[in-house]
């Protein structure tokens, strides 16, 4: 008997009003989940909520139990809207307090008598939270059990993620292969279905496409076990030849 | 006495597990985001969740409760991770089968003897439901109650959300007004917060920014009074020039 694949699972939350508002497109997701699924980390869940106390604590305290890893973008600045990291001391009910740490290192950033109350209030951290380093402008984010905090401006979240991804463990990798062909959707769904059930252990999904005036669907399957997910991409591949789609294999 | 501004409150369901491995981006919500703003409509949560259908239908409960509308993107089309129109069908507990409309609507649209059984999958429909057209590729989204069904396919989406927003009753229109200027956030901080405190019906909100190398902040006033949104843009305003931050008002 094999042991099952241990699955690590992770959830994001992306805190503020601007990208509810649609002011700020939401990138910082789509970069988490490509750094957690190369770690072996299944993203589960991606959730944006406004700059409200309330809901990013229930949102906190809800994905922190749900999930091996949860990650946070944006609120950690030094304006009157940025409350994640209060939310985040209320969400675990710890106090909050100037981390002496995070004040040094804004101390040593910031030209002398720069450091006004404002600016102090980045280096406020939930107590028992250890720094999340920020290589870009310095303030830093933290981690507190599960939760990772980061900054929302997209270089410095993912400067930050760098910095804190040799702390994750990873489970089971899920391996992906692409085949894109012009076999329609509606042409391929039967056969599909029949091999998806003959590999339940794998995930396939189809993903129709229009390129230059011409429709297809791209097929991607992923699993743990490269053998089984080679015999079904092979399936897949000989489906879509007989269905004259011209099968081409990508890298995505 | 004055009435108090009817707010009006939406949420997005984003399904699909392409959009949490990072292999897609997802671009439906800022667009709804944007559209609904436009409308009066405060777009309150947007999650991201994968083909599964627990997941899927307490998703679509719970959003259903809290807010006035709920919009969904993916999984209504012809193949077996397509799985968005059952779990509708038992969040709401109701049945679900072939909607003549919508067959008849298919068997148009495809050339004889192409409407094959996977493609029929989506002329289901649940009981009660009504359709929401498709101009581009034909097979209909769904209303049932306050949760309006769409595909995934950004431009197919974006269509289908112009079909059904002549349905949608917005409340009170949320102004906007953005001043920008290279008074860094630590310098406005606490100006704005005083200035907050003294518009708690406005919403402010402070962005940084760095541009051809020279930082800088967006501040973001958002209200449904334009005179006390006037009064409070104007103290912004002083508050960088003040500073010798140059500010100037954008339109976003």
């Amino acid at each position: 008997m094999s042991d099952a694949p241990k699955i690590v699972t992770a959830g994001m939350l992306v805190i503020g009003n601007e990208i509810l508002s649609g002011r700020t497109r939401d990138t910082n997701t789509n970069f988490i989940a490509a750094r957690l699924t190369e770690l072996g980390i299944r993203l589960r869940e991606a959730r944006a909520v406004p700059d409200d106390e309330a809901v990013i604590v229930a949102a906190v305290r809800e994905m922190s139990g749900r999930f091996d890893y949860v990650f946070t973008s944006g609120g950690i600045g030094p304006t009157h809207d940025d409350i994640t990291a209060d939310c985040i001391a209320k969400a675990f009910n710890v106090g909050i307090d100037v981390h002496p740490e995070a004040r040094g290192r804004l101390e040593r950033h910031y030209p002398a008598g720069h450091l006004n109350e404002a600016r102090l209030r980045m280096a406020r951290i939930p107590d028992g939270a250890s720094l999340v380093d920020n290589p870009v402008s310095i303030a830093p984010g933290f981690r507190i059990g599960n939760v990772f905090v980061m900054a929302g401006v997209p270089n410095i979240m993912q400067a930050m993620f760098d910095s804190i991804r040799h702390e994750l463990v990873g489970g089971a990798k899920l391996h992906s292969r692409t085949l894109t062909s012009f076999a329609l959707e509606g042409q391929i769904a039967s056969g599909l279905s029949a091999i998806q059930n003959r590999h339940a252990e794998l995930e396939i999904g189809s993903y129709p496409f229009m390129r230059q005036g011409r429709a297809g669907a791209s097929v991607v399957l992923r699993g743990t076990d490269l053998t089984r997910l080679a015999e079904a991409t092979e399936q897949v591949r000989a489906l879509m030849e007989q269905l004259g789609g011209e099968p081409r294999e990508v890298n995505v």
